[in-house]
This record gives structure tokens, C-alpha cells and sequence, in this order.
């Protein structure tokens, strides 16, 4: 088992922190341009519920993207796959993560895969219920499943920040609904959405989420399956060919864990049948990868060999 | 002076009538679904007052895209080139009028032409005034000085089910005004634009304004300069160069005369310095323009060797 | 008639010099590198024969991309507006005049115009002939009875030049090949293109051809229809509509006189019913457009009110 | 460890072959054309020699599109990592393989991943020596290493079919020379890249390959490390993120081997620390992959537990 101890997740940590330097903080949300952008923080949590950790793990984020992997876990269980894979495909895509010129190209207008913005936007509206109220409450009463929290809860400020300024999402929005992907009301939608991406947590619960995704879906301590094995193992495939942005492919040949990123500078880690992997560094690369996340993530891939591949 | 008598169009309508049942009525917009296919009428107007026509010409039809020229010579009149042309380029596109991929790849993302929705989003949004109801009532009257007919109002069934079903130009709007386009409320700039598109004439009134562009935006009845003669010229040379969707070319190799269409079926001509035409043939071709109408300048513009090249 | 007098060209040529330094030679083309970049001359062409200039006329440059009207008339009369028109489209683009990217998302793989490079390639391909050298030599004794002029030939060194530089013209006529819209050696139709494009004359010669487009296609001189006068107009119509590369629609818009430029600096106009224009100024703008040339038509244009519209 | 006999290999093979009928033999290079579209034969092979098999083993094949990540393993050990990634991406994308557009939006044209047309080309670029015959020979010598078998050879009919079929390879070539990310002369580039892909064996010989690859690049039976663990490991992450054409994803998905595809109907699978498999199945989908051969991996996969996910 790697790394036993939080002491050598310091060093690697202090030596990761030194490029976070190099990044910049999103600021297309108003409300994420506040965080700092030196701050770095990583917690690994095991199967037997030991939990290692380093720099201030007090700190809350968002999920932001992160958020893609957990709302299609929830859909795939709830519409099974023909329903959901009908609406959104599963490929990887070239292009940028908000954009919208693929969609007209291809026909039906169906994103190209659900981590992308388009993909993820059909994916919430997918999730079941007869209000945005009664379907958020059904994802955060999902993802408090995960993260074993019953406080997980969201960020007022962050989802009304987003909520103004989303306006490429309402165009991507009303573009699918043009084309009958979607068929809500856009604003209750981006409301949902919104939402869901500003649900907030500390690395310490983000690395018992990927944990679950890393053990197939069952909670080790209770041995409750969360969601099927079969779900589990998508996700994480999601999270090797398009959790990175459209910096997945490199991310995967240098590191070869399955993580899926959010520009909160939040990234998730599922080391498949080992452990989950939860860190926060707000500065962001030009991909919009927490830069000193995905050294980190480089160091601790390369000192303790988890390459998938 | 071409085609003294009535008598003479009608032979030319029935010949055009023809080809009205290889055409389609729009549907997308629900309330357009209702017109008749068969339809065809036309009205001359020439300068000096005189006015032939055939066909019905007490049927009414909304502008829809026409209307994207005279609200182009209204906001040159009020802001002046540079302004318009700061947010509207010149160039024709290959594209498709409502395709929204080539504002993903532009910098800024500044639609090609005022032609192509993007385009005339952009030039209604700088319709001036301090609400929806001014900015329009300031169009209509410029359009009541271009018909000389104070009646010349606009369809609400036409606009309200254009308004609900508007969401690619939404889509549009907010991929403006996500890149600062546009930086007004999109609701309401979709009620002006959706009412702009709807107001209502017959194919006389169509073909007053088209005379007045001829004349160089002089009205010949009064002497007054309705819009400055560069204006009436530049509206023109857009209606050459990108009038008649992505059928422009041809149509200028064809028939070589400055025309703008509406997918209502509506085809506006100005034959500079000699008479504006007027048509109405609701069925259209693949590209959007009316087919009948289009075989109807053919004719006009072969046997009275109309075109300008 | 306008200006009457080389000495009123004169000062018009002298004030468009100064922003010849705004401009850049063409290096792409390592022979047309070696350009003057102030130089700047013009010659008006009249139908009595009577001829106007100013600069230094004896200055003889390539015709470049100005050779793709010629070639599209020769083709024209050979083949029919059918054939011609299946192989090559007429619509204007708002993509570069060397893109390809088109070509791949329409089906079949048909140049939107002939006017942007592949479509010319598509031209110059159905030039009839069983050998390169007869091709040529049909398309030169095409351009002599143009010119009148029975010395016009090519520069063998900017063939050549370009020949060996023309890599991304060989990617479009393979890509062409491989959807069989075209079906000759790839190396014979480079060769006969970019010896096409090497014809070289002066700007006087470049004006009677000019005069030949505006004059619907009869030498004034000896009464002879050189081209139909369909294909005069056509060939016009495509100058307003792609002749400018894509600044045709600003170029229509600001000056409105049927007008094809070629990278050498070459510009040569057409004014229907009236004159021809030859203009060389090889300074260019970053559309590919000799920046001093634009200047000057623009003087013209507006001095003597040539606009179309 | 899975499917230890012939018996059990047969029965799956059997059920997969019933899909073969929907697929269609690839017709695009005239050779290839021949093949029988019910034929289907697999090979697995274990790092202690062991091998199984079921079908008509004996058939030979070329190896097409599965050759890019032979040539990408030599080429990485010839050139390093810097020099290969700095002149061809790792991203997978959601275009066809054989796509131009992108490298048209791109700066520079550098080919998004290894594993589509322009990438593989630049690949095979890569390949030292002083002539085609060298670099060929030099490949050959790499894979007669791989399939540890000296008679490896190539068809000398199916890659002179494809190399005067190869006109969008040309295409692409051309594309990337004008940009400079080639720089030898196309055709002895395309000469060399055509006896690459028509390097012919059957699926034991794929098969060895596969483990190889799945052994991180050592031989088992001599203990010789063919080529460094980490390009072994880069290459399957490329199978993973790109091997399956633009099915990729959802192969992933459902499957979860790192596995390459040519279109001659052979897929070489590689499960990590396991065995390499190799498939032959010349009936297509419509994305290239061999249909039965997607099928019998589907159910090898899913009876044998065979995802990394």
C-alpha cells in the first residue's frame, strides 16, 4: 500500500505547491476568483477508512465539474443506460470543454460525451424528480451517501455567482433544446445545474468519493453497494478518456489515474481497488487543471507506481 | 422602363406558380405553417407612383428576414458606421443562417454579416430607445415612412409563436452576450426581434420600400431623404452579397438583381435607379427563399434584362 | 465619362502611395518576394480605345490569383454552365481563400466557388487539351485575344517559384482527387496552374481585359465577341460576390466596382458599360489584397461615383 | 488467469461470428476488398508461452491502422519523448481518423493524437534512417522482435493497392509539409507508411505482440526488454484513449482493454501483466472496427473479467 504516513504527503506536497505559482485562479465565476491561489491540499482515504492527509484540509471548494462524474453515476442508476447513452454519447472529443460548435455538426445534436458541458447539461436534466428542489435534494442526498456527510451541502454565493454569469451554458442549453435533446425549462435547468456545481466539500470528503468509485461502488465500512459495480467502472472510464478537459490524453499517459477536475481547483482521484484520491489547489493551468493538482497527482503516481497502463 | 402592364406579370406568375409545388411552407414557426402553398403575388413600383401587380395582392405576410435590411438602415441612420460596423461585419458566409459554429472560431466573436441571424441580433440590439415597446414603435414608424401606409403594423400570433419558439436565436443571444456582443436582457431583445420579424404588409407595401432602396432612399412622391443615399446603397450591396441566405451567389449569377427573402415567403427587390418589386409565395426551396418567387425574377429579370452585371 | 486626364490619375495615385507602407510583399512565393513595395501604377482602359495612366506602367507583374476569372470564362465556353456549375459551386465563403476544412464537411467535396483555390483548381482541371503544354497555350491564346496583345506570356521563374512552394494546393487537389471531383495527375494540374497564375503584363494590358468584362465580353475595336455576354456577367458577378478574397463584402460594400485581386498586387476592375481597370501595387494587406491598390479604387470610386449600387 | 483452452475460445468465437453478416469488408484499398467477410480466428497469448487459439489460425492479414503503435513504440525509443510529443499530440478527439479540418484550426498543425491518419504519418516520419529501404527494414527488424518470428514480411500487393490509393494520405501529407511538421518528400514518406501498414501476419504473431505490450515490453521467453517499460505503458494508454477509431469511448466502456484496430479487420488487444490477444475479422463496422472481432472481445471481457476499469 502506498504512502502510510502524512508526512511524506507534506514533502510531496510542498514540492507540488511551488508551481501553483505558474497558474491563475478561475475568475469567470466571479466567486471562485476569490480563492488563494498558493493554497494546495490532498487527502488519500483507504478502504479500511484510515485517511491520510496533507496541507489545510479545512478548507471547502466546490465541485464544480467534478460534479459531472456524480450526477451521471446518480442517472445511470435511475434511467439505466440505453435511456441515458441515447441522449449522450461516450467518446472523447478534441474541442474545448464549452464547446458548441460540434453540436452542429453532428446529427442528432447528441454531446459527445458527458464530461464535457453539453453531455453534462443533458445528464442533470435527466436526473429524476418533479422540482429543481426535489432533484437537488435527490443528488445531494446521493452524494452524501458518498462522501458519508450528512453536513455535504452547497455554496448559496458560488451557484447564484455561476447562475448570472452562465450564459454559454444557456446557450448551450437552449441550442439542445432547439434539437429536442433537452425539453425543460432552461432556467430551472441551469438552476439545477448550478447547483449541483457549487455543492461544497473539503479533500477529505472528496477522497471518500473517489474511494467508493475506486472499490466498484460499495462503502467498505458498511458494505453497502452505492451504486452498481458496472456504474463504478464507467465512471472511472470517463474519468481516463475526458476527465481532464481536453487534457486527458496527456494526463493519462503521465499519470494513469482515473480523476476527474473542476476550475474550483478541485480534483478527485480513484485508484481502481486501492484507495480515493480528494485535492484542492485553486491555481489552474490553461487547460483548466489545478496545476499544482496534477503535479502532485505526477509525484505520487511516479513514487508509489499507480499508472493503470 | 420593363413591364408597363398587369397583363404581362400575370403570365409571368402563372408561368412561376408552377414551381410552387416542388416547395415548401415553413414550419418551424407554427402560425407560418398556415399559409397557403400555391400562393403567388407580386407588385412593381416605380418611381413615378404607378403600380402594377398580379396574384392576390390584398394577402398579408410577415417580414421575417426582409426585415433585417430596413433595421440595418435604421441603426446606420442612429449610430453611424463605424459603431454598427464595430459589432457587424461585411463579409458573406458559406454558412447556414442560423449556424452558430463560426462564432466559436471567430475573435472576437462578431457575427460575418447582418444577414445571418447572428447578425441581425446584433444590429436589433442597437435599435435605440429606453424599452422594448419604444424600440419597436421606433422601427415601425421608420418602416410606415418606407410603406407611406400609417396601417402597416404587426401579426401577435406570428410573434408570440416566433417568441416561443426562438430557441436557437437564444442560443444565439446568449453566445453574444457571453462574449459582450450584446449586453442586454435576451428576453427582450427576442420580443423586438421576433416583432420586428413579424410586421405585416401586402406585396404593394413590400414594394414601395424596395423602390425607395432603388431610389437611393429618396422617397420620389415627396423628395424626402428617408435615409441618406450611402445607406440605401450599402443595404443594397448587402442584399447582393448575402440577400438571399446561402442561395446569394447563384442568385446573383442568375438574376442579378439586390433582393432580400423571408422564410414567410416574402422577397423584397430593388432594381437601383429604376423600381422596387414586391413578392409573396409562401412555398419555399431547401435554402429558405420562395421558389416560385425566385423563378418569378428569373423570368422578370431575363425578359426585361434586369440584372446589374 | 470620368477622369478624362493621366494627370488627375496622377495625383490620386500619389495620395494612395502613402499607405503602401502599411502594407507587406507576398514572401510565400520566394520570387514574388522580390517586389518594390512602394511601387504603385494604373491604367484606365476605354472602349474607344483611348487609354489613361499613372505610375510607372512598363512594371510587369503575375497574374495570379487574378487568372482565376480568365480561366473561369475559358472554361465556361468550352464546357457549358452545367458541367462547369456540378463541379464547382457559386456561393461566396467566409473562409480564407486556401481553406479546406470546407471541403470536408460538405458532401460531395465541391469548392463553394471558383474564386477561393480549390475551386480554381477545379477550373483550371477542366481546361481542355490532351497535354499541360496545350492547355496552356489554349489558355494563353485566350488571354492574347484579351490583351490584344500577342506577346503576352508567363515568368517561368515565379512558375516555378510556386511549383515547388505550392504544397498546400497539393493538399487540396489530392483531397479533391481522393472524392474524384477531380481526375488528372496531381503534378500536371499544379504545373498548368501555377503556370496560369505566372502570366505576366503590365497594368495596361491588365486594364483592356478589364474593359473586354466591362463591355459584356465584345473587343470594342474590331467588333468581336470575345466570350458570351452571360459569361462576361458572370464572370462579374463572382468579382463582386468572392473577387476580393475575403474582404469582398467590405471591398463591394466601400467601392462597389466588380474587382479581382491576385497576391502578385495586381487588382483589375471592370466598371460595367464603361471602362477597364488594371492596377499593380504590391504592398499588400493581411487579406491579400495590395493595400495601395484598395486606396486607390476607393479614390475612383468615390471622385467619380462608379459604385454599382 | 482466463480461458485456459481452445474449447472454450471456440464456443465464443462461434457466438461473435454470428455478427460478422452485419459488417462489410473495407473496399477503399482494392486489395483488401478480397477478404471472405465470415472469417474470424483469435489468438491468446501468455507471457509463459502458452498460447490458444480458435478459428482459422493460419490466415494472414496486413496489419493497417494496428502498425501506428509499433511505429509510435520504435520511434519513441529512437527519438525520446521531447521530440516525438513536440511534433504530434496526446488527445484523443472526436473527429474521424482520417480528418484534415482540425489541423486547419490548430497552431500549429501539429496532429492531435498518434493513432489518427496525420498523426501516424508524422509517426512514421519520425522513423530514422537514410532511406525508405532502411527505415522499412529498420521497422520490420523491430517487429520480427516483437513476433519473434523472422518471416515476418509484408504484402507487396496490398501496399502498392494503398499506395496509389492514397490520395487522402497525400492530402494530409502535403497539409503538414506546407506547415513544415514534415519535411521529406511525400511520396518515399507515404511509400515507407503503406509497406508499414501492409506488414502481414496472423493472429498468433498479433497476439505475441499484444503481450509483449501487455508485459511492459519485455520478451518473457528471453527475459529482453524490447522496448522500456514506460513506452509500453504510453503505447496501451494510447490503445485505451484512441485505439479504437472514434469508437474509442464506448469500446472503453464496455470492454475496458487497451486494444488497436486496422481495417483490414485485425485488432491486437494487450491485457496488462495478463496476455496479448490478437483477432482477425475482416467484416467492418461502421467505424472501422472489425464487428465480430469487437463482439468475440466484448465477450471475452465480460465472461473473464478483462476491464481495467
Amino acid at each position: 500500500m502506498p504512502c502510510q504516513s502524512s508526512n511524506e504527503l507534506k514533502i510531496l506536497v510542498n514540492e507540488a505547491r511551488n508551481c501553483a505559482k505558474e497558474g491563475k485562479v478561475a475568475d469567470y465565476i466571479p466567486e471562485l476568483g476569490k480563492a488563494n491561489s498558493s493554497d494546495l491540499s490532498i487527502a488519500i482515504y483507504y478502504p479500511d477508512g484510515k485517511c491520510i492527509s496533507a496541507g489545510d484540509i479545512n478548507k471547502k471548494f466546490t465541485l464544480q465539474s467534478i460534479s459531472k462524474v456524480i450526477s451521471l453515476a446518480l442517472v445511470l442508476k435511475d434511467r439505466g443506460f440505453p435511456y441515458v447513452f441515447k441522449r449522450v454519447g461516450m467518446e472523447p472529443t478534441g474541442d474545448p470543454f464549452n464547446s458548441i460548435a460540434k453540436l452542429e455538426t453532428m446529427t442528432p445534436a447528441k454531446p459527445l460525451n458527458p464530461m464535457i458541458n453539453a453531455g453534462a447539461l443533458v445528464v442533470t436534466h435527466m436526473i429524476a424528480g418533479n422540482s429543481v428542489e426535489e432533484r437537488f435534494n435527490r443528488l445531494l442526498g446521493f452524494i452524501r451517501e458518498l462522501t458519508g456527510n450528512t453536513h455535504t451541502g452547497y455554496n448559496e454565493k458560488v451557484a447564484s455567482s455561476e447562475f448570472e454569469t452562465a450564459d454559454l451554458n444557456r446557450a448551450l442549453c437552449y441550442f439542445l433544446k432547439q434539437h429536442k435533446t433537452i425539453n425543460e425549462d432552461v432556467e430551472s435547468l441551469l438552476d439545477l445545474y448550478t447547483k449541483q456545481c457549487a455543492v461544497e466539500m473539503n479533500c477529505l470528503d472528496l477522497a471518500r468519493i473517489g474511494m467508493i468509485f475506486a472499490m466498484d461502488g460499495i462503502d467498505p465500512v458498511n458494505g453497502k453497494q452505492i451504486m452498481p459495480e458496472k456504474i463504478a467502472r464507467i465512471c472511472k472510464t470517463f474519468m481516463v478518456t475526458c476527465g481532464m478537459y481536453n487534457a486527458s490524453g496527456e494526463f493519462a499517459i503521465k499519470i494513469g489515474i482515473p480523476a476527474k477536475s473542476g476550475v474550483s481547483g478541485g480534483i478527485m482521484g480513484a485508484v481502481p481497488g486501492k484507495f480515493g484520491i480528494g485535492i484542492f489547489g485553486p491555481a489552474l493551468d490553461d487547460k483548466g487543471n489545478s496545476i499544482a493538482g496534477i503535479r502532485l497527482l505526477e509525484l505520487l503516481s511516479r513514487n508509489y507506481d499507480l499508472s493503470m497502463f
